[in-house]
């Protein structure tokens, strides 16, 4: 902590300034990058934090952001072609109550989604039912809010169910097939077992595991010292 | 949802008018009791997630509350002389940003303490480390707002390890002594494997488990269908 007798280093404000600003000009960051586990395959696992984050049709969009709105990027992604766009939106629960700056992540989907976690949904009252993206049959909706408008989303709210994406090389590797479940086990001081990560095929992904802020802060991720795929 | 179509019968009116009524009046409920797993001891054990709250000394109470101020129970807790008070607080952190309503337990005790989630210390900007009650060395600090006034707290504000109390019949049972670590297994949709449930003996306890709302969360506690305590 820096206190009124601490003389101030020329480099300890500018470092200071800067962080303000970061914190200011991208605000939530909605992955949270950690180390890569080496695991012997040909590809290394990356494990993470998905922050709450909406997808929108390019309809969607309009509603939000006006007419012709497109996403712009703020950050790629580690999946290619997927980014953090600049684009933020509010949404609003049946306790009327309001989660703001939801960022958008690119690029628009054919469907509207909100992912949250359960701490989120606690805080707007909204009943989370567990997901994997795009199955919405049931789900309960909610309001976003954008500059240029609302939108009442009739369905789509969701916590996306904890899942790896791996490439058909990965599968191989893991001895596994798409739709399976495997175990992540973190070690560290907070350390846990994740059961139920659904494997995810596609041709063109790079080994991930996502989990939601709940699951990254109940391990506290950051204090890992061995992270382990698993069947 | 209810519709403007429903016909809405008298009973279910009350139900809701109720249940508003309780949210308003009751609001955050600190910790939440689930079922009581048979586990074959003397004592059936119990899971209760402890949502974010403050412990505090006569005198901060005072600070707070004013002078002469006592804490008041809202709602007796699982432990035998332990409550949840009607007395709440605001905590802000070096964000400048606030958790409004952080309900105060009783009694009072020997120091001042704020428990929060990973979740909460991201929101607020505290960086929480990892401890047991009332090891405070090394802890940063935040400040709380009452009715009365503001207390700068210099240390105290922690994330609780998670644990499990028990008493001397229950080590004797599991077979394990105060300081252990243990596993505690979540069979269920978000199932998961916890580490590190740390023992900690008291000859007045009942056997109790205790972890936070990220944890809760990320196992998601009300849809579990096992839960299993063992080394």
């Amino acid at each position: 902590m820096i206190t009124a007798n601490t003389p101030l280093d020329r480099k300890v404000v500018e470092q200071m300034v800067r962080q303000v600003l970061r914190d200011r000009l991208i605000g939530q960051v909605p992955t949270i990058h950690h180390p890569k586990v080496h695991n012997g395959g040909s590809n290394p696992l990356v494990v993470n934090v998905s922050a709450r984050h909406v997808h929108v049709t390019d309809a969607d969009l309009e509603v939000l952001f006006g007419p012709g709105a497109k996403l712009t990027k703020l950050k790629d992604l580690y999946q290619e072609g997927e980014f953090a766009s600049e684009q933020q939106v509010n949404v609003i629960g049946p306790r009327n109550r309001m989660i703001p700056g939801v960022r958008i992540l690119g690029p628009t989907r054919n469907y509207t989604q909100v992912e949250l976690a359960y701490t989120d949904g606690v805080f707007l009252g909204i009943d989370l039912p567990l997901r994997i993206s795009g199955n919405h049959e049931g789900t309960p909706g909610c309001i976003l809010v954008g500059p240029h408008g609302a939108l009442n989303m009739r369905r789509g709210v969701i916590r996306a169910e904890r899942h790896v994406h791996m490439h058909p090389d990965d599968l191989a590797h893991y001895g596994v097939k798409d739709g399976d479940y495997m175990q992540l086990t973190i070690d560290g001081p907070c350390g846990l077992t994740f059961d139920r990560v659904k494997v995810r095929e596609h041709p063109r992904v790079k080994l991930e595991i996502h989990i939601d802020t709940d699951e990254g802060n109940a391990c506290h991720l950051p204090s890992a010292t061995r992270m382990l795929l698993h069947r």
